[in-house]
């Protein structure tokens, strides 16, 4: 038996070890989240980025279990597709295993799949992993970090972290029990680096409360309430300032729907009876008696909100009167989307309200003291940052110097950090980015193809048919173009009709066979570069007939 | 003579008036400012926006002048477009002179057109229009806003402006002017909204000599400074700091290097002699008596801070010790690009300073307070928000409601204002929002195009090319498919083989040339979307041999 421990961030887009960490010890392994990530804005026509897994898809056998920290889709998402490389049991805590059950119910891949509900606090035995959940606060109820002790000392995952000390749910970070790890080795935490660049602490979620209770109080017509669809936190905010100021409350949008159904069957939402009512009754309601919480908050083209504010919605339409509250900041990327949809909104007549006007969001993520906090309760030999782009892995490692941890790791994901004898250090790399995920496949999207995807984005293409005949070598017919996203056709055609005429003339003068493409997709490019300096995909087809 | 005076804002992409206005009276028209817009997320491959001015060229005749607020893009980078189509003076003060001149230098269009440099309180007539041009500051040295006395009242246009009690180049804005206006007749107030969101007096561009200092203080390395190339205060602020803790300032990119020369040259900006170097003799100097202020603090892919960032500049690269500075905030749709930048800096071992760390950027608009004291010192009877997105406009017309303005105007690009007896009512509108050009054209890009590209962007394309006999109306040989952007070809040998073959089955199914097209078109895209899931843009070329 080898005493060598690897840690691993998997997977993240930008971020590092946000959507996958892996822990190896003796031939053994667990993996702690399975998330997905949203493509960036230079990757068109990819529909979700999810870690690059290939390392322990090699070594499946080991894989002992899946720890869940929350149920956010960065942190589950990508289940359904590692599932179908890796047989492993899912540990989580009740209300994330109701997430992944809605989430893997959807893709068909509950059967057969093993679920492990865990409780914080009670240990579990996974290989030579002694392991603990222990409660964080975030922005979904029921988050845990792990504590994992090996051999070598106790290794400390935050999750997704605050420090709240006034959660909606009553659920405090346990205190308590991270100072006990602290008390005993802790060999290294890793932890989130999200918000390393605020000073200070994060707000409550119960400031929430105050402004909702401001809104309710003032407004006259309907309350509509955009937010993550997972945030079961904020909806129950919703629903306690509509149960305190008389009105009902309609949940809109599949996702939010399905959420609030599984939350408040086990017990994570609270409303009184006859609070929450269906899109008819909410209908037959007068304005001042209708609250509604929806999706869209971060602009998303076919949300709930969206389609109100583009007047697109089937049921509901946003007029002069109502309210509406933008419950979320927007994650960057996201914000050309999110200001259209505000202002389309006030377009209408609605009163919006956002986060640069209002506390209508804090953050779920431990600002620089709550990280500060973290490290002092667990006085960590070795510190990795993890849970953010470089930038904030850089800042979070900083802090944790300031701190006087003996050793902090910035790494990137794929870095595999290696302890012997409760040393650490990096030791190489493996592949451990992310990979595409286009339709149904995984990974066949490659660079290739994204970079063809820009240029046709950016000048389009034209196709330039040959038929040359066989026996003569002569054109058999005049050349066919054919053009998209280079040139609005209406104007294009003297343009076409030269570029034919063009390569009519290279071909009397006795262009060859073998090299008609080279010399057509020369002439052709640098003919339409001229005339209109764009540089259009030039795709030569010469057909023998 | 008609007492009819007409203000129309035109031109802006999301923003409204921003990057023009035209005010007519009695069959005459001034113009102010002509801005271009950057590309939004959704329009590949399109490199400017402009104006839709289509009103101001059908009615050349009658334009009297282009009176322009400052030298930034967004309200004189339209000019050189613009200037083909009208021919009309330019009225601008100096150092936006200098800084159109280099503009239309560099597309050729200087000789023939006739600029007129104006000084603030220097009132001039332009037919029926008493003009004088107000100082306001902002983030560039010499920005004006304009009064501009019409038979009806006099007509205030702010320009972009804030009140700044420390000005770095000792120009206030013009308080006194303004009060002078307020206490005659202010028909109408049209005032930038840029900041209606923020509560309060924005900083003074002062306070960044603060942090520059601190910083200057303690770089052990090189610093380097990101800015606008047009923010030649913050340029100045840099050589001051340079300046004091002994360092030479070298300045890298294009249009940095035009902009510093021609604002030295004025006297817009003043280093002492043998501060600014060359930047061979900055490569001789030792590391702590180098600065460099360089183009690219909105993360874009050619400026210079970006290739620095990816080891790409043929110049400079960063290293471990250096300093660098973003003194901007992103604009809006930037941030992942910046976002990267300050990553892959961070990764080159350098230390970043960017605005969620540091004061080392404050905004060139007024906060609230700011748009207040403008309103209470001109006291209009009219008002109109413009320079902001919809929902700026309208939380700016409220704040104009506050203080009591008789009327607000919250309109959209093309709206007409008109005034008769003094009384203004909106009442109709022009086409006034935008143009996109791409390459030489302007205009001819429309909707379908952007369409197409961004179902080629997300899908790519498959063009299937049939060659039919002429005499037989078979298929005279095996059908050719190109494809691009959709799926990684080393893969697709065999889907696009078994596509072939569906083909070749429906022409064996007796296809009647006419209808080849579409059946080919749905057959084949109904083909690839359920093995794929994806839609690839399908465009069937039926060639007879």
């Amino acid at each position: 038996m080898s005493d060598l421990l690897r840690v691993i961030p998997l997977g993240g887009l930008g971020e590092i070890g946000k959507n996958m960490m892996a822990i190896e010890y003796d031939n053994q392994m667990v993996v702690i989240d399975a998330g997905l990530m949203f493509p960036e804005y230079d990757m068109p026509g990819i529909d979700l980025v999810i870690p690059d897994y290939q390392y322990v898809v090699e070594r499946k056998d080991k894989l002992k279990a899946i720890l869940l920290t929350h149920g956010h889709e960065d942190h589950i998402g990508s289940l359904p597709y590692f599932l179908r490389e890796v047989d492993a049991p899912i540990y989580s805590t009740r209300l994330t295993r109701g997430l992944v059950e809605v989430k893997l119910k959807d893709h068909k891949r509950l059967d057969g799949t093993q679920l492990v509900t865990i409780n914080p606090g009670e240990p579990f035995t996974l290989g030579p992993f002694n392991i603990e959940a222990f409660r964080v606060c975030h922005s979904i109820p029921d988050g845990v970090g792990y504590a994992i002790e090996t051999p070598q000392g106790i290794l400390v995952h935050s999750g997704d972290f605050k420090f709240d000390n006034q959660p909606v749910d009553g659920n405090l970070t346990d205190f308590g029990r991270l100072a006990g790890y602290g008390d005993r080795n802790v060999l290294m935490l890793m932890s989130d680096s999200t918000n390393a660049e605020h000073e200070g602490k994060t707000p409550s979620e119960a400031i929430i409360a105050g402004t909702f209770d401001q809104v309710f109080e003032v407004a006259r017509g309907r309350i509509i309430v955009s937010t993550f669809a997972s945030n079961i936190s904020r909806i129950q905010q919703v629903v306690n300032a509509a149960v305190k100021h008389g009105r009902k409350v309609g949940v809109l949008g599949r996702s939010m729907v399905e959420n609030v159904k599984m939350a408040q069957a086990l017990g994570y939402l609270k409303a009184p009876e006859g609070t929450l009512v269906s899109l008819d009754t909410l209908e037959t309601l007068p304005r001042h008696e209708v609250a509604i919480v929806c999706t869209g908050s971060q602009g998303e083209p076919t949300s709930v909100l969206v389609r109100m504010a583009n007047r697109d919605h089937r049921q509901f339409a946003v007029e002069a009167g109502d309210t509406v509250i933008l419950s979320a900041t927007p994650i960057p990327g996201n914000e050309e989307l999110v200001h259209r949809t505000i202002n389309n909104l006030f377009r209408l007549g609605a009163d919006v309200l956002y986060h640069q006007l209002l506390d209508v969001h804090v953050s779920g993520h431990g600002y620089k003291d709550d990280q500060r906090m973290m490290i002092n309760l667990l006085k960590p030999k070795h510190f990795m940052p993890i849970h953010g782009e470089y930038r904030h892995l850089v800042l979070h490692g900083r802090l944790a110097e300031d701190l006087d941890v003996d050793q902090v790791f910035v790494v990137e994901n794929g870095h595999v950090l290696e302890f012997e004898h409760g040393k650490g250090q990096q030791r190489g790399r493996i592949p451990g980015g992310y990979v595409f995920v286009d339709g149904v496949s995984i990974g066949e999207i490659d660079e290739v193809v994204l970079r063809d995807r820009h240029h046709l984005a950016n000048d389009g293409f034209v196709v330039v048919v040959l038929a040359i005949d066989k026996q003569s070598g002569e054109l058999a017919q005049e050349p066919d173009i054919l053009t998209r996203g280079f040139i609005y056709s209406r104007d294009a055609g003297d343009l076409i009709e030269e570029a034919k005429q063009r390569i009519v003339k290279l071909s009397h003068a006795g262009m060859r066979v073998e090299n008609a493409q080279n010399r057509i997709k020369e002439v052709v490019g640098q003919f339409f570069y001229e005339r209109t300096k764009r540089r259009p995909m030039v795709l030569p087809l010469v057909i023998e007939v």
